[in-house]
Protein backbone atom coordinates (compact mmCIF):
# COMPACT_ATOMS: atom_id res chain seq x y z
CA UNK A 1 0.00 0.00 0.00
CA UNK A 2 1.20 3.71 -0.31
CA UNK A 3 2.43 5.31 2.59
CA UNK A 4 -0.36 7.55 2.41
CA UNK A 5 -2.71 4.89 2.64
CA UNK A 6 -0.59 3.52 5.87
CA UNK A 7 -0.74 6.92 7.32
CA UNK A 8 -5.02 6.94 7.18
CA UNK A 9 -5.39 3.67 8.39
CA UNK A 10 -3.31 4.99 11.46
CA UNK A 11 -4.72 8.25 12.11
CA UNK A 12 -8.20 6.70 12.30
CA UNK A 13 -6.95 4.69 15.51
CA UNK A 14 -5.23 7.52 16.60
CA UNK A 15 -7.73 9.77 16.59
CA UNK A 16 -10.65 7.50 18.58
CA UNK A 17 -7.80 6.87 20.87
CA UNK A 18 -8.22 2.92 19.79
CA UNK A 19 -4.59 1.96 20.62
CA UNK A 20 -5.99 0.86 24.07
CA UNK A 21 -7.94 -2.24 22.13
CA UNK A 22 -5.63 -2.94 20.07
CA UNK A 23 -3.78 -6.10 21.69
CA UNK A 24 -1.79 -8.11 19.06
CA UNK A 25 -4.15 -10.11 20.73
CA UNK A 26 -7.18 -8.53 19.64
CA UNK A 27 -6.31 -7.85 16.23
CA UNK A 28 -5.53 -11.50 15.40
CA UNK A 29 -9.13 -11.99 16.41
CA UNK A 30 -10.36 -8.75 14.60
CA UNK A 31 -8.19 -10.81 11.36
CA UNK A 32 -10.14 -13.79 11.98
CA UNK A 33 -13.72 -12.19 12.13
CA UNK A 34 -13.71 -10.26 9.26
CA UNK A 35 -11.73 -13.13 7.71
CA UNK A 36 -15.10 -15.08 8.48
CA UNK A 37 -17.15 -12.05 7.26
CA UNK A 38 -15.28 -12.15 4.00
CA UNK A 39 -15.70 -16.03 3.30
CA UNK A 40 -19.47 -15.11 4.51
CA UNK A 41 -19.25 -13.87 0.73
CA UNK A 42 -19.13 -17.11 -0.43
CA UNK A 43 -20.95 -19.38 1.61
CA UNK A 44 -23.54 -21.08 -0.27
CA UNK A 45 -22.41 -20.86 -3.39
CA UNK A 46 -18.84 -20.37 -4.07
CA UNK A 47 -19.43 -18.94 -7.95
CA UNK A 48 -21.64 -16.23 -7.21
CA UNK A 49 -20.62 -12.98 -4.97
CA UNK A 50 -21.45 -9.56 -4.87
CA UNK A 51 -18.01 -7.73 -5.76
CA UNK A 52 -19.01 -4.63 -3.50
CA UNK A 53 -18.77 -6.66 -0.64
CA UNK A 54 -16.15 -8.96 -1.01
CA UNK A 55 -14.24 -5.25 -1.64
CA UNK A 56 -15.28 -4.42 1.99
CA UNK A 57 -14.77 -7.48 3.77
CA UNK A 58 -11.66 -8.02 2.16
CA UNK A 59 -10.93 -4.15 2.78
CA UNK A 60 -11.46 -4.99 6.73
CA UNK A 61 -8.85 -7.76 6.71
CA UNK A 62 -5.98 -5.76 5.29
CA UNK A 63 -6.85 -2.73 7.50
CA UNK A 64 -6.54 -5.24 10.49
CA UNK A 65 -3.79 -6.80 8.99
CA UNK A 66 -1.65 -3.29 9.03
CA UNK A 67 -2.94 -2.49 12.13
CA UNK A 68 -1.25 -6.14 13.63
CA UNK A 69 2.31 -4.91 11.80
CA UNK A 70 1.88 -1.33 13.17
CA UNK A 71 1.55 -2.81 16.70
CA UNK A 72 4.31 -5.07 16.70
CA UNK A 73 6.60 -2.95 14.22
CA UNK A 74 6.80 -5.07 11.94
CA UNK A 75 7.15 -4.31 7.95
CA UNK A 76 4.80 -6.52 5.56
CA UNK A 77 7.47 -6.49 2.76
CA UNK A 78 10.14 -8.13 5.28
CA UNK A 79 7.83 -10.59 6.93
CA UNK A 80 6.33 -11.53 2.97
CA UNK A 81 9.86 -11.86 1.55
CA UNK A 82 10.76 -14.11 4.65
CA UNK A 83 7.60 -16.04 4.27
CA UNK A 84 7.87 -16.70 0.72
CA UNK A 85 11.60 -17.84 1.02
CA UNK A 86 10.17 -20.92 3.19
CA UNK A 87 7.20 -21.25 0.93
CA UNK A 88 9.62 -21.78 -1.91
CA UNK A 89 11.53 -24.10 -0.46
CA UNK A 90 9.06 -26.56 0.95
CA UNK A 91 7.32 -26.31 -2.64
CA UNK A 92 9.80 -26.82 -5.18
CA UNK A 93 8.76 -25.87 -8.83
CA UNK A 94 9.64 -29.87 -10.03
CA UNK A 95 7.04 -31.37 -7.28
CA UNK A 96 4.81 -28.93 -6.62
CA UNK A 97 3.60 -27.98 -10.26
CA UNK A 98 -0.43 -28.54 -10.95
CA UNK A 99 -0.78 -29.66 -7.34
CA UNK A 100 -2.79 -28.85 -4.59
CA UNK A 101 -1.16 -31.18 -1.88
CA UNK A 102 0.55 -30.03 1.58
CA UNK A 103 4.39 -30.06 1.13
CA UNK A 104 4.65 -32.80 3.34
CA UNK A 105 2.50 -35.27 0.92
CA UNK A 106 4.31 -34.13 -2.01
CA UNK B 1 4.49 -3.81 -0.03
CA UNK B 2 6.57 -2.83 -3.12
CA UNK B 3 5.90 -3.90 -6.77
CA UNK B 4 8.67 -6.55 -6.29
CA UNK B 5 7.05 -8.44 -3.56
CA UNK B 6 3.86 -8.74 -5.20
CA UNK B 7 5.62 -9.77 -8.31
CA UNK B 8 7.74 -12.50 -6.45
CA UNK B 9 4.29 -13.59 -5.15
CA UNK B 10 2.68 -13.48 -8.47
CA UNK B 11 5.28 -15.62 -9.89
CA UNK B 12 5.51 -18.20 -7.37
CA UNK B 13 2.01 -18.86 -7.93
CA UNK B 14 2.32 -19.13 -11.67
CA UNK B 15 5.52 -20.96 -11.56
CA UNK B 16 3.48 -23.57 -10.03
CA UNK B 17 1.05 -23.37 -11.82
CA UNK B 18 -1.69 -22.96 -8.93
CA UNK B 19 -3.94 -20.13 -10.72
CA UNK B 20 -6.46 -23.37 -11.29
CA UNK B 21 -6.56 -23.72 -7.38
CA UNK B 22 -7.18 -19.92 -6.63
CA UNK B 23 -10.67 -19.42 -7.18
CA UNK B 24 -12.13 -16.43 -5.19
CA UNK B 25 -13.74 -19.05 -2.76
CA UNK B 26 -10.68 -21.22 -2.02
CA UNK B 27 -8.86 -17.64 -1.69
CA UNK B 28 -11.34 -16.61 0.32
CA UNK B 29 -11.31 -20.27 2.49
CA UNK B 30 -7.54 -19.59 2.65
CA UNK B 31 -7.52 -16.16 4.34
CA UNK B 32 -9.75 -17.75 7.30
CA UNK B 33 -7.45 -20.75 7.58
CA UNK B 34 -4.38 -18.80 7.91
CA UNK B 35 -6.07 -16.40 10.22
CA UNK B 36 -6.99 -18.74 12.61
CA UNK B 37 -3.70 -20.22 12.96
CA UNK B 38 -2.20 -16.45 13.50
CA UNK B 39 -4.81 -16.95 16.33
CA UNK B 40 -3.58 -19.91 17.39
CA UNK B 41 -0.68 -18.08 18.55
CA UNK B 42 -2.38 -16.19 21.10
CA UNK B 43 -4.71 -19.24 21.94
CA UNK B 44 -4.04 -19.69 25.72
CA UNK B 45 -2.15 -17.07 26.77
CA UNK B 46 -3.16 -13.87 24.51
CA UNK B 47 0.06 -12.00 26.34
CA UNK B 48 2.98 -14.45 25.45
CA UNK B 49 3.55 -14.88 22.26
CA UNK B 50 6.19 -16.83 19.79
CA UNK B 51 6.88 -13.41 17.51
CA UNK B 52 8.62 -15.63 14.93
CA UNK B 53 5.52 -17.74 14.57
CA UNK B 54 3.22 -14.22 14.68
CA UNK B 55 5.12 -13.22 11.69
CA UNK B 56 4.74 -16.26 9.37
CA UNK B 57 1.32 -16.73 9.56
CA UNK B 58 0.57 -12.73 9.07
CA UNK B 59 2.70 -13.34 5.94
CA UNK B 60 0.36 -16.10 4.94
CA UNK B 61 -2.22 -13.72 5.54
CA UNK B 62 -1.19 -11.13 3.60
CA UNK B 63 -0.05 -13.24 0.57
CA UNK B 64 -3.39 -14.87 0.20
CA UNK B 65 -4.74 -11.41 0.46
CA UNK B 66 -2.87 -10.59 -2.25
CA UNK B 67 -3.26 -13.45 -4.21
CA UNK B 68 -7.37 -12.78 -4.25
CA UNK B 69 -7.01 -8.89 -4.86
CA UNK B 70 -5.07 -10.41 -8.36
CA UNK B 71 -7.93 -12.76 -9.07
CA UNK B 72 -10.45 -10.01 -8.62
CA UNK B 73 -8.14 -7.36 -10.43
CA UNK B 74 -8.61 -5.28 -7.14
CA UNK B 75 -6.77 -2.68 -5.79
CA UNK B 76 -5.14 -2.38 -2.17
CA UNK B 77 -5.29 1.51 -1.79
CA UNK B 78 -8.22 1.77 -3.51
CA UNK B 79 -10.68 -0.63 -1.69
CA UNK B 80 -9.05 0.13 1.42
CA UNK B 81 -9.27 4.24 1.13
CA UNK B 82 -13.21 2.84 0.31
CA UNK B 83 -13.37 1.32 3.14
CA UNK B 84 -11.72 3.97 5.10
CA UNK B 85 -14.45 5.96 3.71
CA UNK B 86 -16.95 4.12 5.23
CA UNK B 87 -15.33 3.64 8.63
CA UNK B 88 -14.98 7.00 8.91
CA UNK B 89 -18.43 7.82 8.57
CA UNK B 90 -19.62 5.59 10.61
CA UNK B 91 -17.42 6.20 13.49
CA UNK B 92 -17.28 9.75 14.01
CA UNK B 93 -14.22 10.98 16.21
CA UNK B 94 -16.19 12.44 19.10
CA UNK B 95 -18.50 9.70 19.23
CA UNK B 96 -16.50 6.66 19.29
CA UNK B 97 -13.78 7.90 20.90
CA UNK B 98 -12.02 5.65 23.08
CA UNK B 99 -14.62 3.33 22.80
CA UNK B 100 -14.59 -0.17 21.56
CA UNK B 101 -18.85 -0.30 20.34
CA UNK B 102 -19.79 -1.11 16.68
CA UNK B 103 -20.97 1.77 15.05
CA UNK B 104 -25.14 1.09 15.65
CA UNK B 105 -23.95 1.29 19.45
CA UNK B 106 -22.59 4.19 19.67
CA UNK C 1 -24.18 -36.95 22.96
CA UNK C 2 -24.96 -39.59 25.82
CA UNK C 3 -23.95 -38.23 29.46
CA UNK C 4 -21.17 -40.85 29.42
CA UNK C 5 -19.39 -39.06 26.42
CA UNK C 6 -20.08 -35.39 27.75
CA UNK C 7 -18.25 -36.86 31.35
CA UNK C 8 -15.25 -38.16 29.72
CA UNK C 9 -14.69 -34.77 27.98
CA UNK C 10 -15.19 -33.06 31.78
CA UNK C 11 -12.87 -35.31 33.72
CA UNK C 12 -10.24 -34.72 30.63
CA UNK C 13 -9.63 -31.23 31.41
CA UNK C 14 -10.20 -31.98 35.26
CA UNK C 15 -7.35 -34.71 35.44
CA UNK C 16 -4.69 -32.36 33.50
CA UNK C 17 -5.83 -29.56 35.51
CA UNK C 18 -7.19 -27.27 32.61
CA UNK C 19 -9.95 -25.33 33.96
CA UNK C 20 -7.56 -22.79 34.60
CA UNK C 21 -6.97 -22.13 30.53
CA UNK C 22 -10.42 -22.77 29.51
CA UNK C 23 -11.94 -19.23 29.99
CA UNK C 24 -14.89 -18.74 27.56
CA UNK C 25 -12.77 -15.98 25.39
CA UNK C 26 -10.15 -18.91 25.57
CA UNK C 27 -12.65 -21.81 24.11
CA UNK C 28 -14.25 -19.39 21.68
CA UNK C 29 -10.78 -18.78 20.46
CA UNK C 30 -10.23 -22.41 20.32
CA UNK C 31 -13.66 -23.31 18.33
CA UNK C 32 -12.92 -20.84 15.54
CA UNK C 33 -9.11 -22.54 15.48
CA UNK C 34 -10.90 -26.03 15.35
CA UNK C 35 -13.70 -25.01 12.81
CA UNK C 36 -10.97 -23.30 10.48
CA UNK C 37 -8.68 -27.04 10.75
CA UNK C 38 -11.93 -28.35 9.71
CA UNK C 39 -12.82 -25.97 6.86
CA UNK C 40 -9.04 -27.10 5.97
CA UNK C 41 -10.00 -30.17 4.82
CA UNK C 42 -12.11 -28.75 1.68
CA UNK C 43 -9.69 -26.26 1.21
CA UNK C 44 -8.58 -26.54 -2.48
CA UNK C 45 -10.99 -29.24 -3.55
CA UNK C 46 -14.67 -28.95 -1.66
CA UNK C 47 -15.84 -31.79 -3.29
CA UNK C 48 -12.97 -34.74 -2.66
CA UNK C 49 -12.19 -35.01 0.98
CA UNK C 50 -10.83 -37.42 3.94
CA UNK C 51 -13.46 -38.43 5.84
CA UNK C 52 -11.28 -39.40 8.54
CA UNK C 53 -9.69 -35.76 9.22
CA UNK C 54 -13.24 -34.41 8.93
CA UNK C 55 -14.33 -36.71 11.86
CA UNK C 56 -11.21 -35.56 14.06
CA UNK C 57 -12.05 -31.95 13.35
CA UNK C 58 -15.34 -31.83 13.60
CA UNK C 59 -15.56 -33.68 17.02
CA UNK C 60 -12.51 -30.84 18.26
CA UNK C 61 -14.85 -28.37 17.49
CA UNK C 62 -17.65 -30.74 18.96
CA UNK C 63 -15.36 -31.32 22.24
CA UNK C 64 -14.32 -27.54 22.60
CA UNK C 65 -18.38 -26.64 22.32
CA UNK C 66 -19.14 -28.77 25.42
CA UNK C 67 -16.20 -27.21 27.21
CA UNK C 68 -17.78 -23.92 26.79
CA UNK C 69 -21.45 -25.12 27.35
CA UNK C 70 -20.26 -26.60 30.84
CA UNK C 71 -18.07 -23.24 31.25
CA UNK C 72 -21.32 -21.10 31.22
CA UNK C 73 -23.34 -23.41 33.14
CA UNK C 74 -25.62 -23.90 29.57
CA UNK C 75 -27.73 -26.40 28.39
CA UNK C 76 -27.10 -27.72 24.37
CA UNK C 77 -31.06 -28.63 24.47
CA UNK C 78 -32.19 -25.61 26.04
CA UNK C 79 -30.12 -23.49 23.67
CA UNK C 80 -30.07 -24.98 20.48
CA UNK C 81 -34.74 -25.00 21.36
CA UNK C 82 -34.31 -20.81 21.68
CA UNK C 83 -32.31 -20.03 18.65
CA UNK C 84 -34.64 -22.66 16.63
CA UNK C 85 -37.13 -20.84 17.52
CA UNK C 86 -36.11 -17.66 16.67
CA UNK C 87 -34.44 -19.22 12.96
CA UNK C 88 -38.09 -20.52 12.38
CA UNK C 89 -39.67 -17.20 12.55
CA UNK C 90 -36.67 -15.51 10.67
CA UNK C 91 -37.20 -17.79 7.83
CA UNK C 92 -40.78 -19.28 7.22
CA UNK C 93 -41.11 -21.81 4.68
CA UNK C 94 -43.01 -20.11 2.55
CA UNK C 95 -40.87 -17.47 1.94
CA UNK C 96 -37.36 -19.66 2.51
CA UNK C 97 -38.19 -22.65 0.50
CA UNK C 98 -35.46 -23.52 -1.90
CA UNK C 99 -33.61 -20.10 -1.42
CA UNK C 100 -30.14 -19.36 0.53
CA UNK C 101 -30.70 -16.03 1.17
CA UNK C 102 -30.10 -14.39 4.31
CA UNK C 103 -33.24 -13.53 6.27
CA UNK C 104 -33.62 -9.97 5.43
CA UNK C 105 -33.29 -10.49 1.94
CA UNK C 106 -36.18 -12.99 1.21
CA UNK D 1 -28.77 -33.44 22.47
CA UNK D 2 -31.78 -35.28 23.09
CA UNK D 3 -33.68 -36.49 19.94
CA UNK D 4 -36.37 -34.38 19.36
CA UNK D 5 -33.43 -31.59 19.45
CA UNK D 6 -32.21 -32.92 17.01
CA UNK D 7 -35.58 -34.21 14.84
CA UNK D 8 -35.92 -30.22 15.10
CA UNK D 9 -32.76 -29.08 13.47
CA UNK D 10 -33.54 -31.81 10.31
CA UNK D 11 -36.92 -30.74 10.19
CA UNK D 12 -36.12 -27.39 9.92
CA UNK D 13 -33.97 -27.85 6.86
CA UNK D 14 -36.39 -30.20 5.23
CA UNK D 15 -39.64 -28.26 5.03
CA UNK D 16 -37.28 -25.43 3.35
CA UNK D 17 -35.55 -27.94 1.08
CA UNK D 18 -32.28 -26.96 1.96
CA UNK D 19 -30.45 -29.95 1.74
CA UNK D 20 -29.20 -28.85 -1.53
CA UNK D 21 -27.47 -26.52 -0.17
CA UNK D 22 -26.12 -28.43 2.88
CA UNK D 23 -22.38 -29.68 0.75
CA UNK D 24 -20.31 -30.79 3.62
CA UNK D 25 -17.82 -28.38 2.16
CA UNK D 26 -20.44 -25.27 2.64
CA UNK D 27 -21.67 -26.89 6.22
CA UNK D 28 -17.88 -26.35 6.92
CA UNK D 29 -17.39 -23.01 5.72
CA UNK D 30 -20.92 -21.97 8.20
CA UNK D 31 -19.17 -23.91 11.06
CA UNK D 32 -16.16 -21.34 10.71
CA UNK D 33 -18.47 -18.32 10.05
CA UNK D 34 -20.25 -19.08 13.16
CA UNK D 35 -17.73 -19.64 14.84
CA UNK D 36 -16.20 -15.88 14.03
CA UNK D 37 -19.10 -14.45 15.00
CA UNK D 38 -19.21 -16.32 18.25
CA UNK D 39 -15.23 -15.47 19.21
CA UNK D 40 -16.64 -11.40 18.12
CA UNK D 41 -18.46 -11.54 21.53
CA UNK D 42 -15.12 -11.46 22.57
CA UNK D 43 -13.33 -9.34 20.08
CA UNK D 44 -12.05 -6.33 22.30
CA UNK D 45 -12.55 -7.40 26.14
CA UNK D 46 -12.65 -10.83 26.75
CA UNK D 47 -13.78 -10.66 29.93
CA UNK D 48 -16.97 -8.45 29.50
CA UNK D 49 -19.16 -10.79 27.23
CA UNK D 50 -23.52 -10.50 26.83
CA UNK D 51 -24.10 -14.23 27.71
CA UNK D 52 -27.76 -14.07 25.30
CA UNK D 53 -25.72 -13.26 22.27
CA UNK D 54 -22.89 -16.14 23.19
CA UNK D 55 -25.57 -18.38 23.53
CA UNK D 56 -27.51 -17.53 20.40
CA UNK D 57 -24.00 -17.51 18.39
CA UNK D 58 -23.00 -21.16 20.03
CA UNK D 59 -25.98 -22.45 19.40
CA UNK D 60 -25.40 -21.86 15.59
CA UNK D 61 -22.09 -23.58 15.57
CA UNK D 62 -24.11 -26.64 17.38
CA UNK D 63 -26.88 -26.45 14.96
CA UNK D 64 -24.37 -26.49 11.70
CA UNK D 65 -22.06 -29.48 13.37
CA UNK D 66 -25.29 -31.21 13.94
CA UNK D 67 -26.21 -30.68 9.96
CA UNK D 68 -22.74 -31.50 9.08
CA UNK D 69 -22.47 -34.80 11.19
CA UNK D 70 -26.48 -35.85 9.42
CA UNK D 71 -25.18 -34.99 5.77
CA UNK D 72 -21.94 -37.39 6.51
CA UNK D 73 -24.07 -39.89 8.40
CA UNK D 74 -22.01 -39.07 11.29
CA UNK D 75 -22.40 -40.25 14.84
CA UNK D 76 -21.56 -37.48 17.53
CA UNK D 77 -20.72 -39.71 20.23
CA UNK D 78 -18.91 -42.07 17.93
CA UNK D 79 -16.55 -39.13 16.16
CA UNK D 80 -16.07 -37.47 20.11
CA UNK D 81 -15.27 -41.16 21.64
CA UNK D 82 -12.37 -41.59 18.66
CA UNK D 83 -11.22 -38.08 19.37
CA UNK D 84 -10.90 -38.14 22.93
CA UNK D 85 -9.11 -41.47 23.02
CA UNK D 86 -6.51 -40.03 20.42
CA UNK D 87 -6.32 -36.92 23.31
CA UNK D 88 -5.69 -39.15 25.99
CA UNK D 89 -3.11 -40.86 24.05
CA UNK D 90 -1.48 -37.18 23.09
CA UNK D 91 -1.71 -35.20 26.49
CA UNK D 92 -0.98 -38.35 29.44
CA UNK D 93 -1.87 -36.90 32.65
CA UNK D 94 1.66 -36.86 34.20
CA UNK D 95 3.13 -35.06 31.17
CA UNK D 96 -0.08 -32.47 30.48
CA UNK D 97 -0.85 -31.84 33.86
CA UNK D 98 -1.45 -27.71 34.20
CA UNK D 99 0.41 -27.01 30.98
CA UNK D 100 -1.21 -25.41 28.09
CA UNK D 101 1.43 -26.66 25.70
CA UNK D 102 0.59 -28.51 22.32
CA UNK D 103 2.03 -32.57 22.49
CA UNK D 104 4.65 -31.76 20.75
CA UNK D 105 6.15 -29.56 22.92
CA UNK D 106 5.23 -31.57 26.32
Amino acid sequence: MRQETIDRIRRFSEERDWDQFHSPENLAKSIVIEAAELLECFQWDGGKFDVQHVKEELADVIVYAQDLLDKLGLDADEIVNMKMEQNERKYPVEKAKGKANKYDQL
